[in-house]
């Protein structure tokens, strides 16, 4: 078996849990059987200064858990098997599905016969699932009839993190104190309520990716209304990189914070690999099916056919595929546009389409064949994520003509999809000068009928390759903010070559700070609890503390440690920024003090004698503790 | 000697030229004498993919160089000698210093005659500079009194990049085309001249940090209406580095772009270490003389007295000091509205002069001593960086009573210090949600009169320790959009530790990216230049073009070779990300030459028989060229 072709063993698969951190699982009120899972991190007493009190204890914070069950130590997980099916059974009691003896698609059929691959295939494999002839099984057919699936009730809880357990400290302050937010005229509930989820999800303001095929998923919302989520791109290409890794870069990307992974392989043994994947990811996994379109015609464009297309959309809706991108908005009066770009068509995607349009001088097929399309969606609940492939590639390329003209396009194949109750998400781009970013936003929601945004970045600026999980990192939090609802992640090495470990993870904790600055900003309530239970930690010299509520606990400490190893620095009350005489934090937390230990109300103590005050305070050695 | 004492020598300093690049000298008109340091990187010629049509050339560009003369091979560096003092003659020639026998300083004095020191002493001193009685030798004094001194037209002409040489071909577009930007009020000329520079200086808009004892330095411009600057910070604590490690990281963060430097030591022998760093510094250094007056009481902030203060201040100054940052706008009746915060004072600054203020129930001596204060730098012609000693240390704490309160001290101590022509900017936040960062500057141009504004950041979330570079980054890009005229980086040991080298490139490139992203955004003339030849060398797969522009070519390149590290890749029509089949770019090249040769217009060739073009592609084989 060559390197590339590696199936996966447990052994390569991350399981550590978060330091000072467990499980926690809220169960469902409308569906008693879910089962939320969430992040619980103990935080350490508070010590106390003055002799005789006793340390204040800091309650534990619920974080928002896209890792799954790789992350609880109480779980048995075997690759080979998979996770456990949890939306099974909500899926069969809705009694609208049939299983299939065998798979709808030619090409998968042939490719199980083949014995050449028996060493690479997934062993315990599902028979697949579809809609019952006339039943649509999405998630909007179910809102738009009024119900409140198990998978929106699931996503409520999630969404809220136990907010709703808090919401007297909320009224009291404290650590839930929050600025009010600027949401761009946004609709956020101070509480997620199913009820909630199932009018976003009906009205196409949000989406549920959830394939009835891919009933390992954790569900999770994308729109506007709730928290921003980040999709990590994932995937094998000719060039490197084998089935073991893809599977663990899966779930390393999620472990970091990736609330979707999207394998974009483009190699060899693309359908193997994507098994592997789904039985075994808590997150929706996302595809471009074209791409392994072209790869059934030996990578020519020109070569491609609705019917083989359309074998592939089934073939990989029958796996389990949560959404698919699918370049219908590339049409062929669009293409020219883009002959004086400096970058052209950088979507790989848009470029293959655009080359099929010239080369039959005919629309693209994607577009022709929408509503056949839908149709294969509905019976499965394959979310579209409808590509931008006129995307821009450079800064000079931002916001023209092409890349509007898609979006119009865009906007109507949304409406066609949720005719059919198709869930819809629209792909934007790419590279943008920060000030031109808000008319994107303002354009899509004005033309995509508020369906969920969901942007590559944007990038800033060109002229950082190495550095582009930063430079877009810039362009994702602030259109995060403007509303997009899922960002797409970079890494350090777009442009330049594919990612590593180090990179995913670089790329996926970028996003999320992105995502979670655009929170932040929007006023999403309960989003500032984490900040500010981390700036109380930072602030009491509760080091582990800060770590741990840390997005990137172990980085945090490994860079603590780089300069003060010593396990007693830990708990001192300075760090080797200042040295042990010039910590403000220190400094700060004396001057606090001693205004509380005098009793001494501001505003009285500027009343009194200045002259006396002083005295006193320096008779007493100038020092509040000594 | 203990390794904290090592004295630098040629060997520990980073000399490669970058690639693909040499200096040039671009030499003043007002002032012939003077030679502009920029950096020019030579482009690779397009290849032709038509036979018998030749390559075409691609012409150099001009970039912003803070390198100084380290990164020029023909310079002869001599760390003991130290730079070449340019500006001594500039400075003579006004004919309003003395040259004094000996430092001005007790403590120099003193510190000058202990033979223990001997060996960490910068071995060739210059007698410091004062001016003469009645004098005053800033910039803004010339500037106001309608003189263009050679710094002036220095910065004019290096602001300008060569830009007035290319005039015509800006008009014609091509790859000087540019974005309109959204400047929010700013004043940028479509080119600096001399007079603008000095009309800038002479109303304060914008500041030449250029101490008449640091003549080593190349002079640059801070202010709103110029290119966006960004600072690093060096400095050895308590803890750990050497004198040479902090020369180094001076010339390291020059070389990544560093505009300016601040010293920001706390431990041993900061007066001999800084010695070293002026001499040898290409850019203005800064400090934050509170912090070595707090050594000389050792660590004790109700020690510290205005003679101690004064006689540092002189001291540093006399050695050459371009900027003091003076927390003179923490009042004592500001102290106790920052009690009730989640973070208190997180300025070391601040929270040294809060102790100061309370331990003696007065009001902050460097307030009540600021006219004198501002003698002291009319003198040398040291510039005010007017410290934030209130800024939010967390989100929880950002636009709060106390920073507002201090903000608008920091607008009477700008005008007070303009009255004796000194030279200001204004520091400013922190930490502060994205929806919040635009008030600070809204409130900073009207409150300090559009004196330059000098952000930490602003970090836009708290919950990534580890990563602060890029929290701070995003909240940097924007309010340098917004109109900041000065970005002190973060690196991405924030909060934990002392940054390493490694640390310093990277927060120095981070925060270089967020500058350039706000001059695109703001439109400013000619910033999208080098996007655009970057993109179209990534467009025409050439590689190595690509490297050499980018903002750290080194990471560029070793990125790319990580997956493909032939030499044949540089030319390879795909890079790893894809692999040779998919390749966007090389499928969009081929769209584009296929309408070029065809010699179709885009609308003409929709209008024609669409089969009939099909037919001809399909003939020729479908590809272009085979």
């Amino acid at each position: 078996m060559a390197t590339s072709d590696r199936v996966p063993t447990e052994a390569a698969i991350t399981r550590d849990p978060f330091p000072a951190s467990k499980k926690v699982y809220v169960p469902g009120t409308l569906h008693p059987e879910i089962r939320v899972a969430m992040r619980e991190v103990t935080l350490e007493p508070t010590p106390s200064r003055v002799p005789g009190v006793p340390a204040e204890a800091n309650a534990p914070v619920t974080l928002y858990d896209t890792s799954g069950p790789y992350t609880d130590p109480d779980i048995d997980i075997n690759v080979r098997a998979g996770l456990e099916p949890m939306r099974e059974a909500w899926i069969r009691r809705r009694g609208d599905v049939e299983a299939l003896e065998r798979p709808s698609s030619a090409f998968v059929n042939e490719r199980a016969s083949d014995p050449t691959l028996d060493s690479i295939r997934f062993p315990n494999p599902r028979p697949p699932l579809r809609a019952r002839a006339g039943k649509r099984v999405t998630q909007m057919h179910y809102a738009r009839r009024g119900e409140i699936t198990p998978e929106m009730e699931y996503v409520a809880l999630r969404e809220n993190q136990r907010r709703e357990l808090v919401t007297e400290a909320l009224e009291r302050g404290d650590l839930h104190h929050q600025h009010p937010g600027q949401d761009w005229g946004a609709n956020i509930p101070p509480i997620i309520t199913p009820e909630f989820v199932r009018d976003e999800v009906a009205r196409g303001r949000a989406i549920i990716p959830s394939n009835i095929n891919h009933p390992e998923l954790e569900p999770m919302a994308i729109g506007r209304n709730f928290l921003v989520k980040i999709n990590a791109n994932i995937g094998n290409s000719a060039v490197t990189s084998s089935i073991e890794e893809e599977v663990e870069k899966m779930v390393w990307a999620t472990r970091w914070g990736a609330d979707n992974v999207m394998d974009l392989s483009t190699g060899p043994n693309i359908h193997e690999t994507r098994e592997w994947i789904l039985r075994n990811s808590p997150v929706p996994i996302g595809t471009v099916p074209i791409y392994q379109a072209l790869e059934k015609v030996d990578g020519r464009p020109e070569e491609l056919t609705w019917d083989l297309f359309r074998d592939t959309l089934i073939e990989q809706a029958e796996q389990g595929v949560d959404y698919f991108t699918i370049h219908a908005g590339v049409l062929l009066r669009f293409v020219p546009m883009t002959a004086k770009r400096v970058t052209g068509i950088v979507s790989r995607g848009g470029s293959i389409l655009a080359k099929w349009c010239l080369a039959h001088h005919k629309e693209n097929f994607l577009y022709t064949h929408w509503d056949e399309i839908c149709e294969i969606m509905a019976a499965y609940d394959v979310a579209f994520s409808i590509g931008d492939g006129l995307r821009p590639g450079s800064i000079a390329d931002a916001n023209d003509e092409a890349q509007f003209a898609e979006l119009e396009v865009q906007g109507d194949l949304t409406k066609r999809a949720w005719a059919q109750d198709v869930q819809v998400m629209n792909e934007g781009p790419g590279h943008v000068p920060m000030h031109m970013i808000h008319a994107n936003m303002e354009k899509q929601l004005a033309w995509c009928h508020e369906a969920p945004f969901y942007t590559l970045g944007p990038l800033t600026t060109d002229i950082a390759p190495g550095y582009d999980h930063i430079t877009s990192g810039i362009g994702a939090a602030m259109i995060g903010w403007y509303g997009t609802a899922m960002l797409c992640y970079v890494t350090p090495k777009e442009h330049l070559g594919l990612p590593n470990r180090d990179d995913v993870r670089e790329g996926v904790v970028t996003y999320k700070l992105a995502a979670h600055a655009a929170d932040l900003a929007k006023g999403h309530p309960g989003a500032q609890l984490r900040d500010n239970a981390l700036s109380k930690a930072r602030f009491e010299f509760r080091w582990n503390d800060q770590f741990n509520l840390a997005l990137d606990p172990e980085k945090a400490r490994a860079f603590h440690d780089e300069t003060l190893p010593a396990e007693g620095a830990k708990v001192a009350h300075f760090c080797s920024m200042c040295g042990p005489k010039f910590c403000s934090m220190e400094i700060t937390q004396q001057v606090r003090e001693y205004a509380k230990e005098k009793e001494l109300a501001a505003e009285q103590a500027l009343g009194e004698g200045m002259a006396e005050k002083s005295e006193e305070f320096r008779e007493a050695g100038g020092e509040i503790y000594s």
